[in-house]
Formats: C-alpha cells, sequence, structure tokens
C-alpha cells in the first residue's frame, strides 16, 4: 500500500498531529501528479476491459423509484445524504437507501427533490486537484457524462448545498429525509438502529446518530419541519421491481453455487474458517460485491449459536456443519442456510431432525402464494414442526424480508404480493446432542405462487451426501 | 441467517420503530433457550476442535504493554474502552489500543489502570441471558475463566464503572485516554483522523469523535485533568517485541503465499476482482483474520493508480498488473506489492522500469539497519531512482511503519532499532504509457541489519514470469 512521500509529509502534517506525536508522521499527502483529464471519452468495455462508472440498475430503474416516492410523499422537500469516503481502506460502498434513489456509487453526493416543484438536483464534490491520481475515478460534478449516466440533468456542486436549501425551503416546510440507519455492505437496520441507541445512550459517548443529526440540523438551521420517510420507502421496497429481481436472483444463483463448493469441500480436520473463505472467495469471483452478512460456519455445539460467526473451530466426524452465508450482488442480499454432515453420512438423529425442517420449509414454501401473509407462511413451517413432534427445539421463527439488506424493511402485516422476497428457515436446535439444523432459501412471490431463487443448492439428504463426498476445491489447495 | 420468531417480534418492537414503520418489522428478538451453562469448563482443543477463547499474544505480553505503559506515563489514571458490539452482521474485532494492552477480542469492555496505585481493573458487561445462544462466547464478568486467561484479577460488571472512576478520579486528577483514532481490522489513523474531522466539521452533522466525546464526558463528569497518551502507546508500538514479531512474520509469510497464488492465476481476460478474491480466500485459510486493507489490483493504467480498490476491470495481454495487498494476523499487518505482466513477459519499457525499481529497493533495503532512520532508507531509495533517471516518474515516498496498522504509529525522527518494522516500496508511473510499477516488501531491523519477512514472494523477473507460466487456482476453479 501507498506510503507517502516523506518530504512532502513534512510539510503537510497538521499541528494538532504533530502536537499528539512528536515528530511527524505521515500523513496521505497530496498527490504530485495530476491524474488523465477529466474531458477525455470514458473507455468502451471492449477497448479497455471494462470498470468504467456504472449507474446501478440502470438509469431508468433509478428515476422510477425517485417517481414513486415523489407520488407516495405528494409534497414538500426530499433530502437523501450518500455516504462520505470511508474511514478505513476498503471500498467504498454506498448507503443503501442513496443507491435505490441514484444508483451512484461514490462518496459524498446529495439528492435533493422539490416534489411540487417537481424538480430533482444532485450535488456532487467539487473534483480536487490530483485525488483520483490516488483515489481512481470519484465522480464530481464537473465530470461531463454525470446528467447522462445518472438521469439527473441539474448537478452542482456541493458547495452549493446549503444556499440551494435555503431557497428550497421557507421555514415552516416540509421536509422528508429518512431516519433509517445509513447502511452499506453487511449492514442491517435491525443490528444499527440498537447500536446507535447505545452509542447515544452511553453516558462516556453520546453521539446521536447521524439521522438524528441530520434532522436536528435541519430544523436549527432553516426552520423546517423535518418528517420521516422511511416507511414510505420501506414499503417501496418491499415489492421488488424486474430489475431488482433480476440483480436478486443472480445473487441466489451466486450463493447457491458457493454452498456447494462448500458442501464439495467439507472434511473432519478441516476449519470451519476455510469453509467461509472459500464461498467468499466464490462470491467474489462470480460478481458479488462482498458478503451480505458475514458467514455463520458452525459445526458441532456452534450449529446451535444461532448467528455464531468467529468460525474458529476444527469440525469433526460426526458432527453437522451448519453455514448460513450469502453474498451481496448489485446491493441486493439473499440469505441461503444448509445443514450437512462432517463425514458425509447423517447419523440417525441428524436425519430425523434434517426430514422434519425439511418437511417443514416444504409445508412453508407451499403456503407462500399472492393474498396470504408472512404469517400464513410462518404458521405452516410451525404446524409442521409441532406435527412431527419437535416444538420444543424450535427457537426462531421462519420468515423475513430479504432485499437490500439480509433482514430487509417493509410492513410484515401486508398481504403478499408479486414481486415480495423472503426467507423460509425453519430450523429445530437439540443443544444436549450438539446437533442444530437449519435449511433456509429465498422465495419470490410470482402471480401463481413462488419461485425458490435459491434452489441451486440441493435440500434432499441424498443429494447432499453426494456432494461432501465429491473432491473440493479445498482438497486442491488445502491450508499449508 | 437467523430471522426472528415472528410471535415475539410483536412484543419487542420498541414503539419509536413501530411509529416510523407502521406495522411491526422483525426486530432482533431475545433468544427463546439459553446456551450451554456458563460454568461449564472451557472444551480441550483436542476433544473438540479448537475455538475457545484465547488472550491476544499471550497474557504476558499484554501484562508487560501495561507495565510499560505506566513506566512511561509515571502517574494517573488510564481508561482504554473497547469497542462495542458491531453495528452490521460482521465479525467483532476489537481496537487495536485496547487489543494491544489486554488481548482481549470480545465487545464492550474497559480497562482502568491507578498508575500510582498500582491496580489494574478489566469492567465487562453482564451475562445476558440467552445473548450467547445466539451470538456465540462474549467475555463477561461472570465467567470464571477471564482473569486466569486475560492475566487482570480485578474484573468487575461495566455498571460500577462509574462509581468506581469516582472512587479513582477525585478532581483534577490527571487521566490519560488515547485520543489515536478507534480503529480495528482494515483501519489506519491517517484515513481515520481525517474522516472524524470532516464528520464534525459537516454542517448537516456535526457529530464529534469517540475519543472527544471521551475526553469531554469525562471532564464535565469528573473534573478531571485529560491527557493524550497517544505519543507514548505509538512509540512503544513502533518497537516490535519478539511475540509481535513471530506475529507479523507469519503474516509475511501469509501474505506472500497469497501473491504467488495470484501470479499463477494471472492471465488476459481475468478480472482484477478475482485475483483479489483468490488472495483474500488464500489469507483466510492460513489463519488470516481478513485484510489488512482491501485489495489494490490494478491493470494497465489502473495500476497508476495509486489506491486503486474498485478493482472492476478485466486485464488485458500487454499490460502490467500491479497488486498491493496483505492480510492482518493477530492483529498485525504486513504490505506487499509486486507488479508483473499479464501475459507473462515484460515488454522492454516494463522491464526497464521494474529493474530500477528493483535496484531502488534494493539500495534502501542495503541502507535499513540499526542507527539510520526512515529518512537514510528514502534517500537511498530515490537516489537510486535519480540515477535511473527516472526522478520525474516518482509520485510517492518508499517508506512507512508496519505493525497493527498498515500505516503504523511511531515517531518518524527516532533512529532504527531492532524491532522496527517498515516497508521500503519505491515506484514508478509512466502514466502516458499506462505502466505503473512498484515493489514494496518489509523488513525487520536486526541487530546486523534487516531480514525481509516477506520475500516469500519473488522480486527476480524471471522468477516472476516462470510463476505466471504456472497453473494456478483461478484455472482450475474459473468464473463461471
Amino acid at each position: 500500500m501507498k506510503s507517502s512521500a516523506f518530504a512532502a509529509c513534512l510539510l503537510l502534517l497538521s499541528t494538532s498531529v504533530a502536537a499528539f506525536q512528536g515528530p511527524p508522521r505521515p500523513a496521505r499527502p497530496e498527490p504530485q501528479v495530476r491524474g488523465p483529464a477529466k474531458s477525455e471519452p470514458l473507455p468502451s468495455v471492449a477497448d479497455e476491459g471494462g470498470g468504467e462508472p456504472t449507474c446501478g440498475l440502470g438509469k431508468e430503474f433509478h428515476a422510477g423509484r425517485r417517481a414513486e416516492l415523489a407520488k407516495r410523499l405528494k409534497s414538500g422537500v426530499v433530502i437523501v445524504r450518500g455516504l462520505p469516503d470511508t474511514r478505513d481502506y476498503t471500498v467504498f460502498r454506498q448507503d443503501k437507501n442513496f443507491w435505490y434513489l441514484t444508483g451512484i456509487e461514490s462518496p459524498n453526493a446529495t439528492l435533493v427533490m422539490d416534489i411540487e416543484g417537481g424538480t430533482t438536483t444532485l450535488f456532487l464534490p467539487s473534483r480536487k486537484e490530483g485525488n483520483e491520481s490516488w483515489e481512481g475515478e470519484k465522480w464530481d460534478h464537473e465530470d461531463p457524462w454525470v446528467a447522462e449516466l445518472c438521469g439527473i440533468a441539474d448537478v452542482r456542486p456541493t458547495g452549493e448545498l446549503l444556499d440551494s436549501l435555503k431557497d428550497l425551503m421557507p421555514a415552516g416546510r416540509k421536509v422528508w429525509i429518512t431516519k433509517e440507519p445509513h447502511l452499506a455492505l453487511s449492514g442491517c437496520y435491525d443490528r444499527a438502529e440498537p447500536y446507535d441507541r447505545k452509542i447515544a445512550g452511553d453516558p462516556l459517548d453520546g453521539r446521536r446518530s447521524r439521522e438524528e443529526k441530520l434532522a436536528e440540523n435541519l430544523k436549527a438551521r432553516f426552520q423546517v419541519e423535518v418528517a420521516d420517510m422511511r416507511y414510505q420507502l420501506s414499503e417501496m421496497r418491499r415489492v421488488k421491481t424486474a430489475e431488482e429481481l433480476a440483480a436478486l436472483e443472480q445473487c441466489g444463483r451466486i450463493g447457491a453455487m458457493a454452498m456447494v463448493e462448500a458442501m464439495r469441500s467439507t472434511a473432519p480436520g478441516r476449519g470451519e474458517w476455510e469453509l467461509g473463505a472459500l464461498m467468499q472467495y466464490v462470491h467474489v469471483r462470480e460478481g458479488a460485491a462482498g458478503p451480505g452478512y458475514d458467514a455463520i460456519v458452525g459445526s458441532g455445539r456452534n450449529s446451535c449459536v444461532l448467528h455464531y460467526n468467529t468460525n474458529r473451530r476444527r469440525m469433526q466426524a460426526g458432527e453437522v456443519l451448519l453455514i448460513d452465508f450469502a453474498p451481496e450482488y448489485e446491493h441486493m442480499v439473499v440469505d441461503i442456510t444448509r445443514t450437512w454432515p462432517v463425514n458425509g453420512r447423517f447419523s440417525e438423529r441428524q436425519a430425523q431432525l434434517y426430514d422434519a425442517v425439511l418437511a417443514a420449509q416444504q409445508a412453508g414454501i407451499a403456503a407462500a402464494k399472492p393474498g396470504a401473509t408472512i404469517a400464513d407462511v410462518e404458521r405452516a413451517c410451525g404446524k409442521a414442526l409441532k406435527d412431527a413432534g419437535f416444538q420444543s427445539l424450535q427457537r426462531h421463527g421462519a420468515c423475513h424480508w430479504v432485499g437490500m439488506e439480509v433482514h430487509d424493511v417493509g410492513d410484515y402485516a401486508q398481504p403478499l404480493v408479486p414481486g415480495c422476497a423472503f426467507t423460509i428457515e425453519p430450523g429445530l436446535y437439540d443443544e444436549a446432542a450438539g446437533i442444530g439444523v437449519r435449511i433456509e432459501d429465498v422465495v419470490v412471490i410470482t402471480p401463481e405462487g413462488n419461485r425458490v431463487i435459491t434452489a441451486g443448492v440441493p435440500r434432499e439428504r441424498a443429494a447432499i451426501e453426494a456432494l461432501i463426498g465429491d473432491p473440493g476445491l479445498l482438497d486442491a489447495s488445502p491450508a499449508k
């Protein structure tokens, strides 16, 4: 990784750092040489191997989402801020709601919509001299291709944001923001929200959430009425469009492919972490951005720890292995779990539990159709487990929405309609025996019923046992 | 991934969420069943496949770091807070400074040391009923093995932290905290610090850093004098102990192994992301926690973008490929870069630049010895590039400390002593030709001179060309 020019550092260090640290340490310097001129045309995929900026699922999709949001909100000003540059040396991943409304995967952007005025404005940072020769392409307001690529004609520098807002927002006007916590790769509202509350309530911390601060700043600076549009956005996100379903289905294919590879590479003595690493390799090789959530790879008694993800144990013959892991692809996440025997043959007790869970999942899948509700699917799964005599080994429900988040947003009381996507994941946990069994797939509601988009990985015991016997990638590249 | 029990959700949703979202969405519920009793003995590695709690590099190492810190600070109270649970569905990674002083890889812990009193206290959260059956082992103050494992006898519940601090800290007492930004996997102070400043200065955000808030809260609540110990900690971290060097060397071996695999798997038409994914697989398979920083895989003109990490382009014959990627192992990070031809044969121009960079690196390595300074090594590299006539193609310096952060902390003006670890990474960037060449290794200063701990990946052109011709893992498992 690049270090700074030592000489340049001496000049560039902030005085505060110097004061804390004594003599200077290298800060990231301004680069000394500019990148290619920004007015050059984008290289074509054919000539240059691809990699140029793109607009999410296509500008029409994102424009359609903005139009639908405006229709649901009826009036007011909408403000959605994209995420800043990363705090770590990691790839930038956009906030999910900002991306949903723009498709822009680049930092420090803001979307402003005046619903009555019918205007949409994109605020982008100014081009920092030479920044891109260090960081690669970042969208800025001077990039000539921005308006055409993302379909927003009015592109302005971020430096004009506050003045523009002042023009748009007389005191008392209604301003919509979303108070769903900002989230990127592996993020989920039901984890981020308690985290943000905990920080805010910590007597030695007390930082309020990004969303609370935005609301507070808008009220104080502009005397506007700040309203939360998370319910409207969540309800839009609950029903996927054709573009989202195409991405979700590809995500399901990739996730299933990786799970099959994990089955092939299972063997006694192997580390849980090895199978997680193998699956993430397959995910990213196939075009995924990375994990939709970190791998849960639980062998033996770890199969009974529902969110186990330290993955530091070696699996043993006679145990089950439970893997719950799936990728994010084009901001869409699926959720897949399978359970199998480490030595390739289900024991009698393992098979008994497995077959009960599989039957419950099949009952749930049969209940998933337009007009039914999530509660109907839950009841079908629960009844099957109860009828099999295993009610006492249940520890969780079977369904949650999936989409941009692994536990996606959306109203659970609404009837299912085509485009709804959710998991069916019954599980049984015999803690005394150290056997946890969960089988999880994602279904998409269709006019006729549903389609299981993660069916690329088998569920029948015989098919799974056969795969474990196949040679796998870890057999070809064992740990050294 | 586990969903909530639907019925349980209805009871558990906070009213604020319900108000925003309309009908309920699933929040992470309280689990319905307890995990194994905490008083059971830890399973042994032999019986159970490992995976039980450990204490970093060993309790003696961390106790030694605390003793050294106390010696350097002389008087006062030290407070270091570990990180809370993750905000995303990701594996918990401890704050680097907290880990350095404790070895504890578990959330919501606090270390308090009274230097004059000679006491050390560890505050851990209370055991939450059933939490571990969802999340796996988390250290709590009731765990009977904590004191023995980490070597801190005085373990108390976090609920007593404020009262204990009040007893320890009469108004006016000196209290040491570190204002280095909190960091975990892939984090680095020189990225986090500008980020935190930017958020604090953003008129629509304005959140202050965790460290600023801690200082403010301590001053307001206890009327103490808050001092910053980051310089003392940084200077300790600059000189590695034997335990740290052993971890760093293993990190170097793993990083080199992955880079060799990337060379073997290089071929025209392959995606930059594929090689990044392959390397991360090797890192984690070999026991690394994950990336020390996200992969920089730049083909063609991307080799000239110093921190390029979007990795979305397909490499072409005739181009160079520059990969700058290394893992984190036991909280230690190395930093490795190699550059090679996509088609396996250096062109004349590529070879000319490559040989100049390699000669510069060798000059730098020759200059790295006790008593010299980083500036001496920089000068040796720079002189070699200048003598070769390539001064105008330089864009950065050659050295930075490595350790727990990829650009590690430590005073750059101090003379090198055994145990110092840093990069030597000269580079040349012919932007007109789209050829960037960087060669980067980590050296550790020894009494005799230095040892290159990343030498497992070749630097000579002929050896590299031979590796590219070998069959690789991506040839055995191509993208589908």
